[in-house]
């Protein structure tokens, strides 16, 4: 026999034969309804709302006596004025007539997850490690199988997982665990192959972390695996900071120290346990409760965090230890996770264009792009550029410098609270007004703040507003006759301009910016700018279509103040866009759906790495560079903004 | 232009082309010649000699001018003297003309081994970890792949080997180890999927070790892995005796204490270091040059090894945590051998028959047997008895306790120098003679000895012999009547015999057997015998054709003694056989050629675990086998000696 069964809202129907579950009639039916305990009747996750009465619309008569009796598995779990209401779990409920069922909204399986720890990027939600919930028979005399032969068997036919093996730190506490959970236990399994946590009963969630470990600055994301919700964000200073500025010094520590390479690796391992610990606390969590992290980072972070020897990363040819994507036991790194977690480290590309800048790639996709030439920049102490779409791809990596993290300047601090993250001066008045980490407004002169120093967008800002104002010309030199008292000299002589008067401050100091300041981004910018000219050469284009600006700031760098300063060759403001921290995206992304795994491992093989700092013409270019926004480019986007700039002359 | 090629002494001869090497050749003409380094021109083992002159008998002129000249890389490895002899390296050296070669004894490719501890036995040499010596491009701006795709582009390259992975903590050097080779290197792959080991240049040798960890004794096994030859063995006693003398007093002491299962779990692994540091250490290897293990065990051992939690394996229904074998890193047991070196754990049949079984069945291979019905008897503290052939096995274990190995035996003691390992008694003089380990010939009284106590061996011996004697009757009571010194009451009043006056012995001491050691004997041999007894009945035979006696023993017991004091039915002399350490045995089996884990899983899947402890006359069968040989059996094998015994009635 069989009857009509209609789920609202898809509106799919069809006939179904009496006796199956709802569940069964939605795999049918082409219905996607939650059941991540594999209708075991334990999660609840499957409520459905039969409707009840002639439903003329859809022509047939769904009434209560349609479905099976309520069960006890259901009473004991749904709550009596669910019951009152109608709703029902659709794998303990059988179908008896014809049914009209509601799939309510928190009910409905989400195949897709969408990040918005910047721009809001929607990817599928399907992670390489995830939760089964099974149900074995006790052990007996007659059946002497053993306790992981019997977890196996079980996920063989409730899941079709075959030939899974399990880690040894598991293994080891499996028998306590199937009796505690009374031969029902949730397993979490890495890629459909290894079981890396076994817990008790039914457990819905599991958690991971993706990481971008920066030269100056490390980010994490914590994420809830189950609905690839993100809990929580963190950062720091890479602690491997103290053991040397840049990549270079860093590598030279490890060659120059017995137990340099150690000492790197212990302090940024350190670093991530601290993170680690920090963020699941904050959501009331353990740090053994994440089964995965997912890491990205330049070559020579990648070499300094693995404790792979780094010394052939820094003299010709920068060949890396291992260029493939790999797995790690967190345990083997010192990472203090659960006991069997996984770590998964992205490809590096070439030289010093690492897991990180695939990691932007996953994140942004130009591969997918059709015909339009796109520019990404990853702002970082290594600066790396992408240009291309899906005929041809180039990379590069740049010495950027950490001056646009806040590093090396002397006001600089990390996006974190009392940051100033963006900042205007008027031309006129040369007065200054600003925004900072944690509160909403705009402060100026007179107005008490928390201000304690200045993050990356705000460095970007400071530099474009100063040059804007006058303040500073081309040449990035200060004029000292202007008619204002925030311009002066400091100690040592050098002239400086006062963002924030010490009575304001948050710090009881003036908060200023210094000549070393101006000339540390110029530095930064014109490396910035000549890897963008130099992969256009390559790539023989001679305009760019669309800029996507990226990088671990607080909040978004301004787009305009970044081409006002000469960040990037020309481009239409409308078609510039700041995203955020795709790097960290992209490793998000790899934790939560395991496709992009793949994905990261064919742009990584396939996209074409430049090595523009060998360039004959290099200096030279860098050198014209240096002047705001350029020595020698025409900038039409920004011509009527360059205009009004008092005394400006190309 | 083909040419007529003759290798001796196989007589193979064929057509080869010009300019082919003689390994070429050799390999199309089916010869095996040694090559581990994979014909790179620097191992020396392809050496071969050319016979020159005209061979009447081969029909064909072989000349010295037959072959390429001598090159610059076999000037290098030959001696001056071989040169002159017409020594070549057959993988340096091209045909030009009809030539006969010599292949040397040493030159040709051992394709099997011979263990030789005990028994001899015949296996084929096909480690599941090998060593691959390879050759790599030097990296360059153009060819920027990293040290490891170019590894493992090199191992497809020159042996097709595909999809290697690299353990984690290889990588870390793998940088160093490629440049200090000058990219040669030696690889050593598990299982040929992981390497495990990397090595500059080439590298001959690797190294294993089997390991039996018995209740009460450990026997181990390094073996030269290139050659399968064993190097050394060395025992001890299993450290976690102090925390209880059988496998149950330790799942006791595990369930009792927090740390109980770490105690026990780091007491052996504390064992095993030291004997893989001693034995390395004796043949001037490391342990670090040991890149896997096998281990054996009873099942209770192998969870108490593998800090698995043991509790239920002591309670019925005994189901273990995992019965299937496994590999594991060694550094997660914390055993201190090659950092990626791997722990290979054969399978569990069921509940206390483990590893260690399904090891002597790898080794003495019953289910080859075609008709006649064997009896295999593993002894140790725990006893485990094979009965079967080709068509059916069956296997139970007993609890023999550990009196056959020396524990709870006055003057017990492991096989190791000074213990007696055989014993003579004269029937009329009650005088006793024996046999010393580490000394050849045999002791009486008046003769200064090093004997310090009595082994496994001497122990069966020993009560053979007292019987034999009159001394006990068949009871196992002394005869307190006879005209001899040697019999007398210990300080408790209990009779001994003294086997060793104080002024012979190495101890100061008179070493004596009592009355309690004869009672645990007979606890151990009645435990054995009934369980041979409950097999025959489960598969319906009242007659063995075959008896292997096997067990951890200095010196293999003797068959005579064993069925004197009735430790198994009677059986022909003729067929039954002592063969030494048959587990250890298995051990190697299993690290020196990889199908005998195939076979060990299959074995072990397939032989039927009998539990006869829980038959309903256990108890009453136990109790009729305490008597010497037996309380009601027949023994017509032994009839003429039995018939000897003053005052002997069945």
């Amino acid at each position: 026999m069989e009857y009509n069964v209609i789920f609202q809202p898809s509106g799919r129907r069809g006939k179904v034969a009496e006796g199956k579950t709802l569940l069964t009639a939605s795999h049918e039916l082409g219905v996607d309804i939650e059941a991540p305990c594999g209708a075991h009747k334990v999660c609840g996750k499957c409520k459905v709302k039969l409707e009840t009465g002639y439903f003329e619309k859809f022509g047939i008569d769904s009434q209560a006596d349609h479905l099976s009796p309520v069960s006890e598995e259901e009473k004991k779990i749904l709550k009596p004025e669910d019951i009152a209401n109608n709703y029902r779990l659709a794998c303990a409920t059988e179908i008896k007539g014809d049914v009209l069922v509601f799939v309510p909204e928190e009910s409905r399986k989400a195949d897709q997850v969408v990040l918005d720890t910047g721009k809001e990027r929607v990817f599928t939600l399907d992670p390489a490690v995830k939760n089964y919930f099974v149900e074995m028979p006790a052990a007996t005399l007659e059946d002497h199988r053993s306790d992981l032969g019997r977890l196996q068997d079980a996920l063989k036919e409730q899941y079709g997982l075959e030939n899974l093996s399990i880690d040894y730190f598991v293994l080891r506490e499996l028998p306590n665990v199937i009796r505690d959970g009374d031969w029902k236990v949730t397993a979490t399994v890495l890629y459909d192959r290894e079981i890396i946590d076994v817990r008790p009963g039914f457990a819905e969630k599991w958690y991971g972390i993706g990481i971008d470990v920066g030269t100056t600055t490390v980010a994490a994301y914590l994420c809830d695996m189950s609905t690839g919700e993100m809990l929580i964000k963190d950062g720091m200073m890479n602690p491997q900071v103290r053991y040397g500025e840049d990549v270079l010094s860093r590598i030279t520590y490890a060659m120059m120290n017995d137990d340099g390479r150690d000492k790197l690796h212990d302090a940024i391992i350190e670093g991530i346990n601290t993170l680690a610990e920090r963020m699941t606390e904050k959501v009331g969590l353990k740090a053994e409760d994440v089964t995965e992290i997912t890491l990205v980072f330049n070559t020579a972070m990648h070499h300094c965090l693995l404790n792979l020897e780094p010394k052939y990363m820094g003299r010709s040819p920068f060949a890396p230890a291992i260029s493939a994507p790999f797995d790690v036991k967190a345990r083997d790194l010192g990472i203090k996770i659960g006991k069997a977690a996984n770590i998964h480290v992205l490809p590096v590309e070439a030289g010093f264009v690492g897991p990180d800048n695939v990691s932007v790639l996953i994140a942004e996709e130009p591969y997918k792009q059709d015909e339009e030439i796109r520019l990404i920049i990853d702002i970082g102490t290594n600066g790396e550029i992408d240009l291309g779409n899906k005929n041809k791809l180039l990379s590069t990596s740049c010495a950027t410098g950490p001056a646009l993290e806040g590093a090396q300047i002397k006001f600089g601090m990390r996006a974190a609270p009392g940051a100033i993250e963006k900042l205007r001066i008027d031309p006129e008045t040369k007065e200054c007004t600003y925004k900072v980490i944690g509160d909403d407004k705009f402060y100026g002169r007179g107005e008490k703040s928390n201000a304690k120093g200045i993050c990356g967008s705000g460095i970007i800002d400071m530099v474009a507003e100063v040059f804007k104002a006058g303040i500073i010309n081309k040449t990035g030199r200060f004029n000292m006759k202007l008619d204002t008292d925030r311009i002066r000299k400091d100690e040592n002589g050098k002239p400086e301009y006062i963002m924030v008067f010490a009575e304001d401050s948050g710090i009881g100091k003036d908060i200023t910016v210094t000549q070393g300041d101006i000339r540390a981004v110029q530095l930064a910018k014109s490396a910035l700018y000549v890897g963008c000219k130099m992969l256009m050469r390559r790539l023989g284009v001679n305009k760019i279509d669309r800029v996507t600006l990226a990088g671990a700031f607080g909040s978004f760098i301004d787009k305009e103040s970044s081409l006002v300063i000469g960040l990037f060759p020309d481009c239409d403001l409308d078609k510039v866009a700041a995203v955020g921290n795709a790097a960290g995206d992209g490793a998000q992304a790899a934790l939560l759906d395991k496709s992009k795994r793949i994905e990261a491992r064919d742009v990584a093989a396939s996209v074409e790495f430049v090595e523009t700092a060998v360039e004959a013409d290099f200096q030279e270019r860098f050198a014209e560079a240096m002047a705001f926004p350029h020595g020698l480019d025409e900038f039409p986007s920004i011509q009527h903004i360059l205009d009004k700039i008092p005394g400006y002359k190309k």
